[in-house]
């Protein structure tokens, strides 16, 4: 049995804070140390933290003593989550791959940087060997890898199936995200109570980017993005958890008939499906028919947060398909998707 | 001076409500009967309303007895006003246009009609003359008129300026729509409070085939629609008034400048701008330049619900550009609409 | 151990579809009938039903055929549940009690009549011996009992351990109350969103009268009400699950000190806490001392549901003591409460 | 004709933009100079704000240069209304009162000073002469004057025509507030959809003092406060505008029916009503008679957001009567208010 000391960075934010929810009864991972800012440094963890979780603070986290985001003090710990802000995480992060800690980070900084891998572990699990070419750490026992944005999570995922059996060309796509994905405090209730605001900073850019490099494929040390062109918009909505994106994709060969496309969904296999990660959802991708569904509300919760939900499909009359596809963002689309990335390194033995 | 009496079809509903708030204190209209079913039928109005809108209901309306929806009950109306339930829109307006009493409906039945005016008075005015080849009463005086529904107008308006300077082939949009858009009672809370519903029955359907009708051109007695193609996501989200579309199109000429693009709509003129009619706005679209801008709940109310809102406008990866655009459902959407088309009617002469 | 096969009398309705999802994997009762209207009677579950519960639903119950809510048609069962709405319980569940089929029962029709128990096994578990005085079926073998409306529980729960403690003389409270508690299709969201309904019809008066009989006591075969008079004003606001109460009390025995009160609570003891039902919390009662819990979004699932929260204990001005109290309106309020009403039963062989 | 130059303090922040649309087209004041934090002095206005109103940024408005919060910078002004942050408020108040500028703040600072006029026009107005104790400057130029807290409004214009027929002994409340009152940003989203927050910083205490001085009588120089009881429960609830109160009210006098009560409410005649002031409602209370009114979504911005709503009277079993009560908290709770006071002032000739 696999059995890891973690620490959190940024453990005190919302991000850090799912953390710590999801990992409350991990079979393999133990929080041993917190990271935050100078302000809550010194802190026990119950001091330092405006905990907004539904669950009650688990006891065991609560008595931590928080420290500052300083590699040293992690010594004890196999590797750490980063939940940090991107305004700090370039440098903590570097400091604490080239200190020798992996870091799996749900931060932005490090997405796009060619040596990193920015990873689905049911889309691209290869990627996880760019790791091979990092150089933080002179030994190679430092390094970063990343989980993309909460958008783009249900739009590789939904698109994975489809780029596997026809090809993609090209994708429009609007999607409409909760308020937990700003974090805590994040959208202010004034801006947004019976409301949609139709614009969120650098989303739409990440969306486009991240996509086309989580749906490429590794060459000699370098990732070729996927050729498909991806134009979105990115609106915020009064919903609590979930992204709900709606998607119309062009496709390079076009599908006979809707079934066919309904069947390269619903038949897909996700080549993690043998790990058995315990993070990993029975059915990652689950295709709803019901043309109510999937709803925020009703389906975000579904395996744990962990599975993305398809419903809507359709023959399109620009592009050639529709349909809508969604996430929960704080969980499969943050927290857990790191977590899950995590064990997936275990599995490749990464981490060990 | 123009005075005109009128009657209110579907008198009780929202719809019908939201026509008695808009035509309080209208220069030209003066209600004089309300239709409603059987059920409210021989009580006074403020007995058989369940009275929704924010202003009191006005007591020269309150007092005036409801009756059926019969056009002998109407004789003494220049022109009734529908906001007809669409169950049983077809038969009672075909009764009233037979017996001489024209319709300005908001109802769907008889838009996609070979011989019906489906009217935006900025995007078409011309459309009315199709009123002379309409063969209800047999000395013409009476006749059908209707608006599309409340996500063609904002879609159509906001083609309108780019369809005149460049043409439009293809347009991808999603329609982000208010609760009031269902009516009364409409959409239960249970299923929107913090949550989309990614399914509108219907709607997708009137977007793509009213908006075509609406850019199409007059020809010989009947409308050539336009020859873009429209491929529509209707989904419902927790606001109470104002659609908000996410708008992808491609266009015939391609624009050499994002400026090109902004200019085509700031510098559009409306067709009806010098007939000065009481309802319509002093600039029909307004172009927003700030990211965050427009939204429903701020801006919708914009020129009494008329103005139709754009922002956001961008280049595009897989079609040339990308905005966002919104309209009031209830108002310019249904009955300001309607409203707006009987007064293009009384300035074209068709009323008199 | 236990175990009965159970029918649900208003499967198809939103406290119906709330049985089924709480009985999922309950390990004494299983679900062997469904009853509903004529408009779902005869056909299979999965197609009769609006499902709107988040969890899939159960592939066994989806199968089964819906009956009329007919005693004949419920021949196998130990007991039934009902969530039938009121326009139909009175006789419906009188004509199971006299087939001699227990009713464990949601609806409020029978819960002020006087050989009924109006029970919440924490509060009044005693009052389950006036089954004895009921005379639906000659041997005994129907009965009803009831749990109270949704507001009621933790009102009387947050009061029993003043009451055992120093008595209370008088009750002024404000209940804010989630849209499930009017079902399903309910609150029309135009009425409730960015919003609050200062009326809830019915709903006051209930929780005077029922909160007086369940605080009362069981004398030679009739409840003696609690005397203590309750003003009530119950309010709708937009919350989807969670009742949330302010509640101002006076007490009997002034209490020296805040710690006291606070002490009554933490130190109360439930009387069926050594019987360990199934459905029954650890904590019946929680006391928050954050200011800002308990909440309903984050605190209404506390323990399936079945958890009263209680917060903001504070000394008052005008009567004692003030605070606010919350339980899951649809869970221990109703559906919930009626399976711990019915698990006690099956404690005290009742049932059996 | 009265004419004045205005200056406004903490322009930028929400309070500030309010006085701004609500001054945009006043007949008596123009609005010459605004200021605020270091942060926005020097920028243009349209540069320094972020603009959340509905109505557009008047343009003359948008031109003016932000100054600091110092007297020397508004020389040119015959009075400022202050919108600052209670943070900053006492010591730059004080600063303009004493360099003899008069200041009619919205702040919550003064209000308890006993030589300033907490002053809701058709409750005390009174107490205005409260101003000629002041010593902040040696020539009485320069003074201050508050308006309430918006609970404290409704509360105390519900209370007013009661206490007047039979005085009020003791006041049980439940506020139920709106997210504005909490200004920009204020309460994060993810803390109040869908939810309710059972706790409101130094809300209760504010309740309780504020109207006690409201309606309390000025002797020889001093105010004497009411004695009155209050019990105070504040709560944020997801509304956008108009705080709700759940009130329940011993009167000392026991009115015979409720018709007495009725009627004392809808004939009380605010003192100033023969004044006619610009932003005086022409019905400062109104009593709804139907059930499910008022509302705040519906019925907050009735004359000008300027009115006091008052509904489900009835009878009480503990209080002798209970009620509820609503005002637009940033309109007549705040920056309408003062803007009332300053032209109540204006018809004593404390401003000339």
């Amino acid at each position: 049995m696999h059995s890891f000391q973690i620490g959190i960075l940024g453990a005190t934010g919302a991000v850090g804070q799912k953390f710590i929810r999801l990992l409350q009864e991990h079979p393999w991972f133990t929080i041993k140390a917190l990271g935050a800012s100078e302000r809550s440094s010194g802190k026990k963890y119950s001091e330092a933290v405006h905990w907004i979780e539904p669950i009650e603070l688990p006891l065991e986290v609560a008595e931590i003593k928080v420290d500052d985001c300083d590699p040293s003090a992690f010594s004890g710990v196999d590797f750490v989550f980063s939940g940090l802000d991107s305004s700090v995480a370039t440098e903590i992060e570097r400091n604490f791959a080239e200190a020798g800690i992996p870091v799996i980070s749900n931060a932005k900084n490090y997405r796009m940087d060619e040596s990193v891998p920015l990873m689905i572990p049911e889309v691209n699990p290869g990627h996880a060997d760019l790791i091979k070419t990092q150089t933080f750490s002179s030994d190679g026992s430092g390094w970063i890898v990343t989980n993309p944005n909460c958008v783009s999570v249900p739009l590789a995922m939904s698109l994975k199936p489809l780029q596997d059996e026809f090809g993609v060309s090209s994708v429009v796509v609007t999607s409409m995200q909760s308020v937990s994905g700003a974090g805590y405090p994040g959208v202010p209730s004034l801006d947004i109570i019976a409301n949609v605001v139709p614009f969120i900073g650098g989303e739409e850019d990440k969306i486009q980017t991240e996509s086309a490099k989580l749906l490429g494929t590794l060459g000699s040390g370098t990732v070729d993005f996927a050729k498909m062109d991806i134009q979105a918009t990115a609106v915020r909505v009064p919903t609590i958890e979930g992204h709900l994106l709606s998607v119309s994709a062009g496709l390079l060969d076009t599908p006979s008939t809707l079934e066919d496309v309904s069947r390269a969904i619903t038949e897909w296999e996700s080549p993690i499906a043998d790990l058995d990660l315990p993070s990993s959802p029975e059915k990652p991708v689950k295709l709803y028919t019901e043309n109510r569904f999937p709803q925020p509300r009703l389906h975000t919760d579904r395996e744990g947060g962990m599975q993305t939900a398809i419903g809507r499909l359709r023959k399109g009359t620009v592009l050639d398909i529709g349909y809508v596809t969604m996430a929960h963002n704080t969980v499969r689309g943050a927290a857990g998707g790191a977590i899950l990335n995590a064990e997936l390194l275990v599995a490749k033995e990464y981490i060990k």
